[in-house]
């Protein structure tokens, strides 16, 4: 697969690609949906149809006259002209014939949702060797075979068997699993993040998860990239590329093969051949990509990378009001390689007014209870955010609605009000905090032990502040950003060895 | 504080500790509340009276005939009689005063939530070694200063500043940080789980936590102990104990002091003392505790390790139905410790049936689509947990409740009445996985990308299940189990060394 025609490290224009048309189709004919709503191919042409794609669909179905209530085609060569995709959700012994009459009627490009190709064996793998040489024969550029292809919720386009949920978003995503781009919806939306567009590489018999991330590196919609990995094919170009979009764009990888019970499940998953740890973390240093442990990790990591603005440099500031949160945050720091600055005597001298006797100005800043909401949400954060010794600021938040309530109660507000003006007060307060972010050039992160589900962080959320469930995710997120801008200068000075 | 007067490593009866008094009173004198609501003891007294505890209150008040409708007396000694417990949130300076007219009216125990004590440096250790001398010369034992006491929802006791939230249950936690007991109440009953009894300590100046890890060794309702850790004082004391308890309950631990950073914060919090990350390491080890490495995690295991049997062995069984969950768990039990078996002759023909072509009869068993619910969650984990190579299964779940309306419409099921029917349908798939919790021997782990605030999550963690929200957090739960086991065999086998 390293191929030399296909020169230069960055895509001079996205149409370029061609993943272009992939996601970005005018038109798109599909293969494998009919009226019984069980099979695969059902279920995503209702997601894509649901999503209100705007461009032509044309159904293609041996027998039906409508799918879906929309005018079926007994054969692709029967549509009144050429369309920009295809998509097959089809049983695997007819995908070859398929891409064949499609490749005659001029389309040329395709996802292939199919499996039962190189993941299940010899026998697969002569027929995904087969498809290959069509697609080649006609000049179609696939993703897949065993994908579930691409979610561009910009063009309203979802070729996946769940509903997209949430608005668009900045994160673009390459991924050796379709289900960590399906099922990853609903999960997203809930930290008010979306994908800006996300790709299910499968098989990769003849797009590669290198090609996407040269895609996304010239999509203007994505900020930052993720990547799901099981094995990388192309060594040498996904080193090249990624050093080639690191300085403009961070690229998080979250990386599976790298143990023996990974590498075996990857290759009965998408027949990846993985390597050691050792071997990717090599890749992923060298080539200024960040790595993730985890999936949540993944998304934490382009979270902060993707709503914040790069620090400076790695030294923290924690504001608490509750010793444990702030001594775990402490300990999460130092574990995540940060930096806990002392505080200047100026901003000693300026905390002052706002500590009670009980409270610590040390950092973590401990205010051992909030004496003052809008004091512990919008002035001392600011006030903080002035130390010219520190980079980031790592804030805890927890205003349960539930304590707000009772709290207006108990000061005279009828019970039957104190909702509405439990959601009033709790709004004021995160636009405290909103307006800080979107004036401030140091990166907020915060934290909380509320669910994320809870009014106060949903809105907290919805305002752009990244919010996580513990400390140590927290601490690891900002960790990446510290990451990232030592990658990014190494490779703008034009260092060949960026390994930290 | 390593006393001798206290022998035996474990506790006869429960009555014995110091903290029974304190976790089970008949009657509380409760200081530092008033018809303000602000006031921290304002609002702890609004906690304790909203839970309900059964018995007599007397809040003391030098100037109000009545604090929030109850009657109040002007000093303890105006009490009609003596009480079990005395709750003191006042203004540091009175603490002593107080604690000494507590001990003339015979009240033997406390708790003293004011903080200003040796937390803060050299003026308020002079405070703290005073009150502890009072009391001494009465007798009384206390926890605390500077903790927010205790929770025992069986007795509906809790002087915390939150509402208790959720049923109670089988968390026993000794903590030295008050908002890991009342900030958790929300947490933990959102993973159907609650606290049996939660102590704060504080600044330990006369009941620590190795008392309290004593007593919640010999609480009936205690199946699962967790600790927070700054620093630990007796330690001698702390691993004859733990090794006396961890035989018959397993006893988990977070700890912060290790780090640098961590240290100095929890200096400035409780004035713990934390030593090297080794040294409490092998502390742990040879006590046989489980260290968590994040709060969140400090529950994991603590979920697992109350709420399902203890695994034979590390073998662990994945069944998925999507390729990159099910590759992420594999590559997760692998770094966690865990073993995955290949399947048995006997199950991958018992499998046969149920798998599509495109599947896969490895482990993980990756069926790559649902063909069948109620096979996918009950037939085939049961046929699964027959496997004779394996000792724990780990599954999959994911069943978004908008793709099951969605299918129901389509179904013919009319609009107005998807959402009931989808309910229905839900509760009926949870009931089958309730129903293989109960009855098979071997524990059953769950994992999801879902909000576990979904419908399906929701009744699954209702009905007994963990699930986790991704596959390192399950990974590592199950490997706590294994490791517990361990520890518990080495220590019935009278073995010295229990290190792994």
């Amino acid at each position: 697969m390293e191929s030399n025609d296909r020169n230069g490290k960055m895509l001079k224009s996205i149409e370029q690609s061609p993943l272009y048309r992939i996601c970005n189709p005018g038109s798109i004919a599909f293969f494998g949906a009919s009226n019984s709503h069980a099979p695969m191919g059902s279920i995503i042409f209702s997601s894509l149809r649901a999503f209100g794609f705007q461009g032509a669909l044309y159904p293609v179905h041996p027998t039906e006259a409508q799918v879906q209530g929309i005018r079926a085609y007994r054969s692709v060569l029967d549509l009144p002209q050429s369309a920009d995709l295809a998509v097959l959700v089809l049983p695997t012994g007819i995908v070859e014939e398929i891409l064949d009459q499609c490749g005659r009627k001029g389309i040329k490009h395709a996802v292939v949702v199919s499996g039962g190709f190189k993941e299940v064996g010899d026998r697969g793998a002569g027929l995904e060797k087969r498809i290959k040489e069509t697609a080649l024969k006609h000049g179609i550029r696939f993703l897949g075979p065993n994908c579930i292809g691409v979610a561009n919720p910009y063009e309203r386009l979802n070729t996946t068997p769940f509903p997209y949920e949430g608005p668009p978003g900045f994160i673009g995503m390459a991924s050796q699993s379709g289900s960590f781009v399906t099922q990853m919806f609903q999960n997203l939306s809930k930290r008010g993040l979306g994908f800006s567009t996300a790709m299910s590489v499968g098989n990769e018999a003849n797009v590669d998860i290198v090609d996407c991330m040269e895609y996304l590196g010239a999509c203007p919609n994505t900020k930052v990239i993720a990547l799901y990995i099981e094995g990388i094919t192309r060594g040498k170009r996904f080193v090249e590329t990624a050093r080639a979009i690191v300085p403009h764009k961070p690229i998080v990888a979250f990386y599976v093969g790298g143990t023996e019970t990974g590498k075996r499940a990857g290759l009965s998953h998408t027949g990846a051949m993985a390597g050691p740890d050792r071997l990717y973390d090599g890749m992923f240093q060298q080539s200024g990509v960040l790595r993730a442990r985890s999936l949540q990790e993944l998304f934490d990591f382009c979270w902060v990378l993707g709503a914040l603005p790069t620090p400076g440099g790695n030294r923290v500031l924690i504001q608490t009001h509750s010793g444990g949160p702030g001594t775990a945050a402490a300990d999460a720091c130092g574990r995540a390689g940060l930096d806990l600055p002392p505080l200047s005597a100026e901003t000693v001298e300026k905390l002052a007014p706002f500590l009670p006797h009980t409270a610590s100005a040390n950092n973590p800043v401990d205010f051992t209870f909030v004496k003052n909401p809008t004091q512990y949400i919008l002035d001392i954060p600011k006030l903080l955010l002035e130390e010219k010794n520190a980079d980031v600021l790592l804030l805890y938040l927890l205003v349960p609605s539930k304590l707000v309530t009772r709290a207006l109660v108990q000061l005279g507000v009828p019970t039957e009000r104190a909702p509405e003006k439990t959601g009033k007060v709790i709004e004021r307060q995160t636009e405290a905090i909103a307006a800080l972010l979107h004036t401030q050039k140091k990166p907020i992160v915060g934290y909380t032990l509320m669910s994320l589900e809870e009014p106060f962080s949903r809105s907290l959320i919805g305002r752009g502040l990244p919010l996580f469930d513990e400390a140590e995710r927290a601490a690891r997120a900002i960790m990446a950003m510290v990451q990232y801008s030592r990658f990014r200068d190494k490779l703008l000075a034009g260092m060949g060895d960026v390994r930290t």
